[in-house]
Parts: C-alpha cells; sequence; structure tokens
C-alpha cells in the first residue's frame, strides 16, 4: 500500500526545480520554473497510467476512469509553485502524494466506481501577482478578467503572463466544472504549524479552513517633542496602538480559538524624540468559526474605538480582504479519521489556519484535508521539513480515505 | 527699555538666511548658510558697539566691558543653526534678544560693574552631525577629538568641516573658558511646548533642563505563520513590544513629571500574515530629577523583563545617550522672577523638556533660562511662531535680569 520510497524520490526530484543558489526554491507561475515543475509532474502522472491534460487557467491534472465514467469524480489536489524562498513540502506533498495513490491503485489492479483525477493547481501561492489561488479560483468559475489585472513587481498582468506561458485569458471560463462533476476534493499538506508536533501525532483531519479577515487600523494623534509635552498633554498615536495590541491580543485569545496578528506597523514622523503623531498597523484576523471571528472583531473595534476616543486619537478602520472560513465535509473527515484508525493512529482534529485552494473547491464539492506533521512548524522557508515516515504515513491516509470515497462494489 | 521693533526686525531679516523655497529654514553649522547668519549677527553687534570675535570653535560672541574688566562675565547666549526645516525662533530669539540688551544698555549709557557678552553657539542643534551642542561643548573644554569624527551623511566629519570654514580642529581647546570667567549664563529661549500657553503667561522661568535617557529595545521572539499559530503557542515579540510601550507611559506618567516616548519602531519580518519575530524600538526619557527619571527607567527595565520573561521573549537594552538634568541656579531664578513681577507677570516656574546650550555651560557657572510662550507648543517646524509682544517682553525680563545680575554699583 503506497510506495514511500517513490514518492520521496519524487519529492526530492521535484526540489531540484527552482532551486536557488542561497537556498530554498522559487517556483512562481507562468515562468521556465514551473512549466518545468509541470512537465516533471505530468511525466509521473503518466508512469501512473493516467490521462493527462491541462486546462485554460494551466491547472495540470491526471484522471483515472472509475466503473461509471459519468460518475462525479474524487478530485485530490494541492500546487506546485511556492513562495520566493519556499520549501520542498508545501503543495508538492499534496501533488505527489496524489499520484502516488492513483499509481498505487493502478499497480494494484483496483477498480473504483467513481473517476478518480489529481490535480497541480496553477499558483495556490500568490507569491509573484498578490492573488493567490489561480488555480482553484478558475475551477469555480469565479476568475474574473477583473483579477487577471493583477500585476507582479515588473508590471506584468496575469493576463499577459498567461498568454506569454501560451494560455488563452479570453478562454479562462473553460476551466470552470460543474458541481456535478465532482463528488469530494480532498487534499494533503503539511501542517505549517506545531500542533501535531506536540500531540506526538504524524497526520491529522483538519476540521475547516479559516477565513481570514485582513484590517488595516490608522491612527491620528499629535506630533509633538519628546521633551516638552508633558505625558497629560499627550495624543501619541503609537501609545494608542499599542493599548489596541493588547486588545487584539485578549480578544483573540479569550475566544478559544481565533488566531489574530498585528504583523506590520508604521510610525510617523519616526524620530528618537519626537512623539508619533500618526501609527498604521495591519491586523489579520481568523477562525474556522465565521460568527466567533466577527465576534471578536466586534468586541476589538469597540474598544479599540473607546480607547481612542479615550486618548483624543482618530482611528479608522480599511478592510483589505473577508473571506468566509470552508468548513470540512463532516462525512470526509469521518472518512479521513477511519483510516487513521485502520492504520492505529489516533485521529487527531485541528483547523487549518493557513489558506488552501479547498477553501474554493469546497465551492463545487464537499471538501477534506489530511496534515502531515511539520518539523518545528517551520513553512514558507527552506528549512520546512516533514520526515520520509510522516509523509508516507500521510499519503498512505489519503489512499485509503481516496478508496472509500470513491468505492469499490 | 529695549526695542521691541528693532528685534522683531533683526528676527525677520535672519529668517531670510537659509530660508527654503518650500518653506523653514535650513542653517546647518560650517555651511555658508549659517557663515551668512553669523556675519548678520556680528553686523548687529557691531551697531550695539560690542567688540565681536569668533573663537577656535566658530562660537561668535560680542562683548561689553563693566568697571572692572577683570571681573567673570555675564554671558548670554543661543545659537543660530536650525534643524532641517526649522522655524524662525529657536536660537535667533536668544542671541538677537542678548545683543538688543546689550545696545539698550550701550543706549541708555548704563555702566556695569561686570562685563557682559552675547554669544551665537556653533551648532547647537546636531542636525547636520547627530552631535549637538558642539560651540558649548568646546566652551567647558570637553569637546574631544573623538566628537570631532562625527560625520554628516556625505561623509564629512566635524574635523574637515570646520578646515573647509577656516577653522583648525587642532586648537578647539582653545575656545574653553575658565570658570573664574564667567559669572552667570543666561538664555531667552521658546518653550517649543503649551504650557505657558495654557497659563496664559508670555513668559516663564525654567527650573532645569531635563536631562535625557536613549535606549533601544531589542525583543526576540518567534516569526510564525499568522493562521497556523494558535495564540497560546506564540512567541509574538510585537505583542511583548506593545506590553512594554504600556508600561513605559504608565510609569512616567506616575512619577508627575518624568516624560517617556516610543517614537520609533521596527518589526521583522514585516509581513501582513507572519508573527513578528523581532523588533526594535526606541525610547527617550527625561526628567529635571535624575533621580526621578532614573527611578523610573529601574521600574520600566524591570518590569519589561518580567513581561518578556512569561512571554518567553528574549529582551536587550542598548543606551545611545545618558545626560544628567542641568537644574538652574536658584539665585537666577530669583532674579528672573524678581524681573517678571517688575513687569507685572505672575513669575511661573516650568522645566525645560527639550536640551539647550545651557546643560553645557552650566559646568562652568550658574545657568538660568527664560522661556517665552509657543504658539500650539509647535517647533522645529516652519509653524513655529511666537508673537512680537511676547518676544519683546521676553527681552525685557532679560534685560533687568542680566542688569541685576551684572551689578551697578
Amino acid at each position: 500500500m503506497v510506495d514511500g520510497e517513490r514518492l520521496w524520490k519524487r519529492l526530492s526530484e521535484l526540489a531540484e526545480i527552482g532551486k536557488r543558489e542561497e537556498g530554498g526554491v522559487a517556483r512562481f507561475s507562468f515562468t521556465p520554473e514551473e512549466r518545468a515543475a509541470k512537465n516533471l509532474v505530468a511525466s509521473y502522472m503518466e508512469e501512473a497510467n493516467l490521462a493527462v491534460r491541462e486546462d485554460a487557467a494551466g491547472n495540470l491534472s491526471g484522471r483515472r476512469e472509475g466503473r461509471d465514467p459519468d460518475a462525479p469524480a474524487v478530485l485530490i489536489g494541492s500546487h506546485v509553485d511556492s513562495v520566493s524562498n519556499g520549501g520542498d513540502f508545501d503543495g508538492p506533498l499534496g501533488v505527489l502524494g496524489g499520484i502516488e495513490v492513483l499509481q498505487t491503485i493502478d499497480e494494484e489492479g483496483v477498480q473504483t466506481d467513481r473517476p478518480v483525477e489529481v490535480v497541480a493547481f496553477t499558483d495556490e501561492e500568490g507569491a509573484r501577482f498578490s492573488l493567490g489561488m489561480i488555480g482553484s479560483r478558475a475551477l469555480t468559475g469565479m476568475l474574473s478578467r477583473e483579477d487577471l489585472r493583477h500585476e507582479d513587481r515588473d508590471g506584468v498582468p496575469i493576463e499577459q503572463a498567461m498568454r506569454d506561458a501560451g494560455l488563452d485569458p479570453e478562454k479562462v471560463g473553460d476551466a470552470a466544472r460543474s458541481p456535478a462533476s465532482l463528488a469530494a476534493y480532498l487534499e494533503l499538506h503539511i501542517e505549517q504549524g506545531k500542533v501535531l508536533e506536540g500531540e506526538g501525532l504524524p497526520v491529522g483531519v483538519v476540521t475547516g479552513i479559516a477565513g481570514p479577515v485582513w484590517l488595516r487600523l490608522s491612527f491620528s494623534g499629535e506630533a509633538g517633542h519628546a521633551g516638552t509635552t508633558p505625558m497629560g498633554s499627550r495624543r501619541d498615536a503609537l501609545a494608542a496602538a499599542a493599548e489596541v495590541m493588547g486588545i487584539v491580543e485578549e480578544e483573540a485569545a479569550s475566544t478559544g480559538s481565533t488566531v489574530g496578528t498585528v504583523g506590520q506597523i508604521e510610525v510617523r514622523p519616526g524620530g528618537i524624540n519626537i512623539i508619533p503623531g500618526g501609527v498604521e498597523l495591519s491586523l489579520d484576523l481568523r477562525d474556522i468559526d465565521e460568527a466567533v471571528r466577527d465576534r471578536a472583531e466586534g468586541r476589538i473595534r469597540e474598544r479599540a474605538e473607546e480607547a481612542c476616543g479615550r486618548r483624543g486619537i482618530g482611528l479608522s478602520f480599511g478592510e483589505l480582504q473577508r473571506l468566509p472560513p470552508a468548513p470540512c465535509s463532516e462525512e470526509i473527515r469521518a472518512s479521513i479519521a477511519a483510516a487513521c484508525e485502520r492504520e492505529g493512529i489516533r485521529p487527531y482534529a485541528l483547523p487549518s489556519g493557513a489558506g488552501h485552494d479547498g477553501m474554493h473547491v469546497a465551492e463545487l464539492c464537499p471538501m477534506g484535508m489530511i496534515f502531515v506533521r511539520s518539523k518545528d512548524g517551520i513553512s514558507h522557508n527552506p528549512k520546512e521539513w516533514s520526515s520520509r515516515e510522516d509523509c508516507e504515513t500521510g499519503c498512505k491516509i489519503l489512499y485509503l480515505t481516496v478508496l472509500d470515497l470513491a468505492g469499490q462494489t
């Protein structure tokens, strides 16, 4: 049941593509590196006797028909693009794990009722155009012409990059799949956190993908001389921002599930002896329960406004992004948990704080994810690491779940 | 008693030198602009029948002998250099006010016992070399060869800039004055704060010049994915820094006199969806009572270390500057207060949070300062403003104080 050695060898081979001299990999969408990665993946799909095709958005898929070719397919997916200084597992594990599952099915001569397909989505990371999940958006038919105008750092819009890669942006609608054509979506992915490591477990059952709200908070106070303005006469924008950061931490923690992060902060005028007159900070709030997240956000806004009002500081909120969480299908979670139990692993449920293509595919069909333990929780970094054994275990769980969902009469 | 019209006219004339097209003045030390300003000031000194000289550090002085030419002199001082986008009063008011006092004494034929001297110190602001009070340091003999190696943005050290301006850095020691040669130092300066405006008073009696401690705090935590790291598993360097900023505010305010300011903050890596792994921030702490300031600093350090220890965050303190406060002479304060009463102004005592040349001159002789009301407390800005009437009132108080300290037998 699945060839861990072969999976590991393919992970290593794929890791050679886009390798940077200074360490890490860089495989941006619609570049020669991404093309080379997809070509290698297509060759593995052929070794697995899959029917290989690439759709209008550049999504590369390999399909094995079921007993009933008209039945909705079980889709396994992930991506082969990377961030600018990425590791070897985020994305590749899901694509190569899916191929390994299908090659095993082929080698064992198993006949499933439903077709099974594995897909490498175009540009999940968003590292090139600051718009991620391009391929999975296209699959749902929701990738707009507006989206295709996002530009990279050199001012090249997605539509131009597509043309340069031999794709026709006018036809991107052709990549859309109907809900009727899909029975389930499955993704095997590294956790990118430390929860499984802390639990001593190789794999976990994902409960859902948290929906992020990204806000920008602008504080306006009054700049002044640090020496000549008594504490009681100040309207210090940074002191107000510090109080609000404390509120974010407190309100997120009090829910038990929401995470709240201030990752960016800018202070004006920024002199060592000048009271800050203005501050801008970012806020990333996530939860797999939208109501819990939105209540935490409401409390943060309310308390931040109270603090700023008390301090004579102007406060405004800008919204950069607001995505709903995507819960995983109860049925798929149960199937994954059963597979874990069969392999003697305690089924452990955990949310995905990071976004994945499944957020979009969930609009078409039930979605489920299997997480594999990450060493030290490190990701988006050359130090990203999951052991050979854990990758093989994750692939086994995927295999058992696929067989269950695809059916064997 | 003093010609307010003449003082105002000279303030306006001096403000034309170094005027920038975009507004504000820029008169950096050892530049043609500063030279032109000193030349104009020297011409006013000559109009006041003063003996004009420039010392080895470029300090420009005008002296009027007393009955006893060997008696220690009453020195009036300030500066004519400016910050990069400065106003018309910070510095010039003290120099031109001092000349106005001496010209009035000359015109009225008053004979003082002690000599009276007015000096325009070289580079008080520190805008060019990030080393301020160059001229007053030289006066105390404490300007070292090390100090002269401070470079401007173009990599020109002070010693080179001095040579280019016709001064010999080897001879800077010649600018030193003996304590025996000085009876008192007086400075007329704008408040650069809003205290007098709030009190409805044109002038105030300075109690002392606060001593600044400048620290750099470095927080080291652990960067991580904003979505995949639960609140309880974080070592967020910015969340720790926010708590410490709250502590700074609280401890400074609790003393009633200390001011504490975080004016700069930098966050690494600075991604909107990445938990900050490192933060650096600046801390400016001042008080005119050194013991109060140092106790506040001790409490801040102790509580910051407790907070960081609890959060698993590394914290280190770097010291950029530590100057003792300079208290004003009780005798001079009493003399200024008596002058205020004579002019029908309630004597109001207030500290100087900003640094001034008097901090250094106080090492040689008793020091006192007169503050003039600043509109909206704005300074180091083209909007810096004190009314003609307030400037004249400040100059009158200076005149009466000089006559008292210089003696008339």
